[in-house]
């Protein structure tokens, strides 16, 4: 039997840094074909290749992976002005407020897998975690009717939120959490590049506050942990709180967990709980999945964001250090590292678009 | 009147990094003249600056500020042998498992202040923070009299306590505290040079252990923060809990803290607590204390270690980002810088010697 | 006798990094008093306290430096509209194109000393490194003359050409010098904070191009060095060759220094010509100058950014690795550290001024 | 026809940073399997896996891929004592002076190839870079004859040599090579970790020495450039001159050279003759040769060693930035990037041995 023919996808937003992440995560993809890219209208017009070009004669580019090459002779297009006509999937990565009515206008005519946090708090819009909430996905059939669109939004969680929520999905399940602390120790990748991070703040130095990060992680938390109930989610009654900071890492947020239980469990349960979780995306045999979500190390020196981040080509969650907390009646403490872009971002939402594909939702 | 004549003291583990900061601080000291110093035998026999040379015509120094060029020329003698006769105190800033027997050997003649751990735990040992629990102190009185020493020996907290006690002391004393949650990203000085922490563990990662620190940290703290009582402390009953991680930073710790009170505060009340707060060193014109012991920031992105290590000359601690914790009854979460080779070791080594001679100790 | 009134300054381009290098350098002078401040139209109208503040509640401010206090409540006028009279002197820190049409409108009206680039290579414009071609800065007379102004624009050089010029100085009268080859590792904060360097650029990272960089420092060598002469500077013959690197340091270029001489000289020589320099500086007490202008560092692993960007306040230049260059039939390599903030900005730009006073051009 | 049975090989100082990379290029190697490992007395008797684990349970790896699992349950033997019967092969990664009478003791019995400088600067000892003097490998033939050995050593040279060596081989063949000055940014793991780079040299810092460097790359480099004549190898006329420095740089050796010509060449010349050349080892079909040894860049900002470093899985040396050299009659400036501990060290070895595999000296 000959393969299914490729779905057609777009990329909006395609010469940021998740714009590049989500072109590599699509690179030879076995459902999903990149047929057109669209990005501000600074870049319509040239090919790729000259819009990722610098005034000086650098580059845009800033994954570690070189720039498709496929794609260099591939027109940009303006994303104000972008047509989905013939595609069976935009993806976007639209910076900004222009996110949200770019969105809607492509939604009202496809689906839209987003990066953005644009839609992500609508009630109708599931913000879906593949292993974690996947019958999350079902909400935007809901969303479609609703609004009357052809197609729809669904957004992937916060970089932040990817490595707390995946990590805390088993021991929801196990043990019920109930109250979560959480610092993190962010990659100056998230930031992106315009403008970023500067440099001159990052050597020598911590800095303590990401505009916007902590209350998008302690509301995503909860919403992705939560129930699809009545046309909506019901949030998960968890409470979160961090302090989100940022520290000289290129890729890889590192966060130190403090967690309280509902019901007792030891440190071994806690480890045994997150090594043995297959979590909701068994068995779909998704192309972007990892062999496991979450790997849990002994060695206490790990996880360690350099060292850790690639796990499962990006999308496996590191654990370590995991230790019973004796402040609370029953819970641990432990060391997360995710990788901010791949899993917070391109790869991460190229695996929501399996998801919905192999869910009959594309 | 003539000035008194100044104390003459001598420091062990002076070629080291903690003993390099002890120096640095009492130089032109109004009250203490260093009139010998001692290491290692590798050193001995040696000038401190020939002791200070590496083999290669390197150098051991470590500190931003240039060695005492008056010390360049005193000999520095065996630590092991180390005779105090004539010195009023000895500074001890010995490595490792040497530290115990070396310092008593050296309280049985004379005071000893110490940046090290080996008596931090023991009964009749006062673990003195100069603002938070000057009075504790007086406990160097029943130890030596309990061990027949003719001096004893006065140890400081672990440089990521120093901070954390601090803050913590006026908000016990306002609202109670009852639980700390903290995780620290600590400098890379605070490993010192031998070996100290590998280039290449810290560029581009975070790492998330750093051995036995964690236990240090929630016991100091709750002994700092306790009552003196029937010749012994009586730990608070707080509880503290820890994740010590360390990044790429030179100097100064940075802390991320949650805080359970045991009574109503806002945010507001929490901030102007600590603004108001002079400690228990009011009136004592120590000449190492700070204007004021904690620096409050409004700016979220403050503090940050390399803006705010020097505040106070590295004795203030710095903190920011003070809001109220939902997660708790009454609480809030906040983040401090606090230098950990100035206030942490070398400089409050000093002024825990300053408060003793203040209390009529030496 | 009462001291003479100090001289009314302003500061244009207040708020960038330059500029504010600039206000820290005048912060207590005892020539010259800030009176007044400009910027860009979006600071105008605020106080310069406000005009610090970021959107996020952030700050704008960079260095290392508190801010000065007395400045927080003057107004920031707008630079395009910016009115000199009842000045004695204008400090100009302006970013880019718009430099150029600024600071001529202000030396038709009062003496201009810049950190920008706009004029350096004009024919009638000296280019001045007090020490070493403090005799340069009479051109300005020529220059007012000729245009017709009533002021007159004396910029500084380039903050890489600061250290490789001074240290060339000593080695050109003793020596002769033919040709140089210079690789710069540059700190980040050279760039300044808009956009400057992006940190996901210098972590675990070296970045081996600054545009324009290098034909600065060959050009701006040649007529520093170079002799005033018939209304103008007549090159130094020198050859000047360079590559400029950035690299993860916050403050202080580091060059590697190759240089051929034109006679014979050994490397003890050479670190003793540069050590007995005392540049044409002497005698002029000028507040800036530190106590020598170069320092020699036998340790093998000095000169480090780090550790000596500090000498003689920011304003002394060190150098190590003096070794001799077989390649060449006389000459020696070496390595520089010289701080791009201060000598090379904002404190050099003050001690040009200060100079100009000396002499008699204010 | 079924393939050769592979070479038994042993790894001596398999623990080390160089002995890790070595094991990580023999991973299913098509000609090489590893059966038995040494390492230092300290290790012995333990499992590789064991002997990797630190006192308080972190890891001596170093490198960013995983250690290989195979290994981990292979005995480790002392080295002091290690037997080579049965191997058809040793490579060494000894540290320090042990290296040389270890090796010795080793080639009497097999060949040896070793990323160590013990016996880079005997006469009978090739120093063999495979692209560039492939030929040099027979002088093995010489030194077995002389020594009345039954095996030889081989060694590579220096990370900081292979990469300057391998670029300056094309231009040196087209149009000759007088002189070369170089200044090295060198990475952190070139130090490896016992003891390495101290963490708190090399944040926010350059150290502007690294001992016996800079003579090894003069001397190296004209070896391997030179003549395999009469029972030696003549070493190239051509003067090499370095200033070697320490960066904040994980892997990846930056260098930027000044090289002289006897011959006129353009910058384009220069860049076709480095694109075109395809060394010597054309047509040996050598595993771990790369597609092409050098790979130059137009876009200024290039090469840069986060970036490039993985160039050729480790292989290929990455340059940019080819300007002409105006300082001398004919010549160029450049800059380029290897991987230190790929084509450096342990892939490095490995090639060497397939080299020498292919011309029939194992």
């Amino acid at each position: 039997m000959a393969p299914s023919p490729k779905i057609p996808v777009g990329v909006v937003g395609a010469t940021g840094l998740a714009g590049q992440q989500l072109l590599l995560a699509l690179v030879d993809h076995p459902l999903f074909e990149v047929r057109r890219l669209a990005a501000s209208s600074r870049s319509a017009g040239r090919t790729y290749g000259e819009a990722l070009r610098t005034e000086g004669g650098g580059t845009r580019w800033s994954a570690s992976e070189r720039p498709p090459a496929s794609l260099a002779s591939l027109a940009v297009e303006d994303a104000a002005a972008f047509d989905p006509e013939g595609l069976g999937l935009v993806f976007s990565a639209v910076d900004g407020e222009a996110a949200r009515p770019l969105e809607e206008a492509l939604a009202r005519r496809v689906p839209v897998v987003s990066t953005t946090s644009a839609f992500r708090y609508d009630e109708d819009v599931p913000l879906v975690l593949p292993p974690v909430n996947p019958e999350h996905a079902d909400l935007v059939q809901v969303q479609r009717e609703r609004r009357g669109w052809k197609g729809f939004v669904a957004p992937i969680p916060n970089c932040t939120t990817t490595g707390l929520a995946t990590t805390l999905a088993p021991l929801d399940r196990s043990f019920g959490v109930r109250r979560v602390l959480m610092t993190s120790m962010q990659a100056v990748s998230g930031a992106g590049r315009s403008p970023g991070i500067v440099a001159l703040d990052v050597v020598d130095n911590v800095i303590p506050y990401i505009p916007k990060e902590e209350e998008k992680v302690e509301r995503e938390t909860r919403k992705i942990l939560g129930r699809l109930q009545g046309g909506g989610i019901a949030a998960h009654e968890m409470k979160v709180s961090c302090t989100c900071t940022r520290v000289a890492v290129l890729d890889g947020h590192t966060e130190s967990v403090f967690v309280e239980f509902e019901r007792p469990a030891s440190a071994e349960e806690v480890a045994e709980a997150m090594r043995s979780w297959r979590g909701g995306t068994e068995g779909l045999d998704l192309p972007s999945a990892p062999a496991r979500w979450i790997e849990v190390h002994d060695d206490p020196y790990r996880p360690q964001p350099r060292v850790d981040r690639e796990a499962g080509e990006g999308m496996t969650t590191s654990v370590g250090r995991i230790r019973e907390e004796r402040l609370f009646d029953s819970g641990v403490k432990y060391v997360l590292v995710s990788h901010n872009t791949k899993a917070g971002a391109g790869k991460g939402a190229v695996l929501l678009a399996e998801l919905l594909h192999a869910r009959g939702l594309l």
